[in-house]
């Protein structure tokens, strides 16, 4: 049960959304504007952020649903297995088949997650060095930033969190479509 | 140095918001619904929650603005030496000189800041028993989440942040009688 009166059958955020709509606009506006909108990022890229960031965090809805997201993105632009895709990069992002770019991302995700702190100008260099713009990295840091926030959210507020995958999957292929604006987009 | 190109001279998470508006708007909109629209917890209160949390993540930039808030509220307020007080949340919340109430709720958000998985079902009741609602436990765990973004941000941008106490005296006045939604406001 959750911590406070959240409505009962609302999975992991969409109960804190729903019981404060005040703040839920701007935290679905900002996670839209990462993960959805165009970037230099591909969706699955920015969603795997999301994932394994989640994942460090050990958020099990957070880690489910956009590894879900990422899952969905990776079926439809790359016809790759997604979700090995996202179970290798959560178990060692070092070795998962993804871009030379997107690992020195996550590592610099990696460093944000324990602390900000921890970023240091060789593993800027090193994301540089395979491409990846000032943009890009500021978008990584805050993905990993957010994360940290929304994670926090939901297992703060004790939300109810479905431990079948399947819940999931219907989800990330939504949230991979249309995005965080809008409750349905959940 | 920041780690990308920000403009020189804006201090902290300015810096990061003046290089990418689009995300800067919502987490400045989240900022102000949290910390400065009306609130059964004082603006003095909120900003001490946020300020405990910048400490216990070490961010010196989000410590000392939101510190200066929490002095520029309670000075204001409750004719109390406003710094004081937030030297005593930050080094011993339980034996600060703030409501059984408040304390109770600094108890969630250092839950919080650590796991929001940490926060107990007795953490709550503790405070429902000092008179929080579930609305102010809603926006203490949200604050301090949030905070785990913004202390993120900063840090991990590597952004500039002013070591002298008087560069946020002033900062801290105008975030208490403005608020965030503006980047003025800061």
């Amino acid at each position: 049960m959750a911590h406070i009166a959240l409505k009962e059958g609302l999975p992991g955020i969409t109960g804190g959304f729903d019981f404060r709509p005040e703040t839920a606009k701007p935290m679905r506006e900002l996670a839209h504007i990462l993960l959805h909108e165009p970037s230099t990022l591909t969706g699955g890229e920015r969603e795997l952020i999301a994932t394994y960031v989640s994942s460090l965090n050990d958020c099990f809805f957070c880690q489910a649903s956009h590894g879900a997201a990422a899952a969905a993105h990776l079926n439809s632009h790359l016809g790759e297995d997604g979700e090995q895709v996202v179970a290798e990069v959560k178990a060692a992002p070092d070795a998962a088949p993804v871009s030379a770019k997107l690992k020195a991302l996550l590592v610099i995700a990696g460093k944000v997650q324990s602390d900000g702190k921890h970023v240091t100008p060789d593993d800027v260099a090193a994301a540089r060095a395979e491409g990846a713009t000032d943009l890009e990295i500021h978008d990584t840091v805050l993905i990993a930033a957010a994360f940290c926030m929304y994670n926090r959210y939901v297992d703060g507020l004790g939300t109810w969190q479905p431990r079948d995958p399947n819940a999931y999957r219907e989800m990330g292929r939504h949230l991979a479509q249309k995005g965080y604006r809008t409750p349905s987009g959940e």
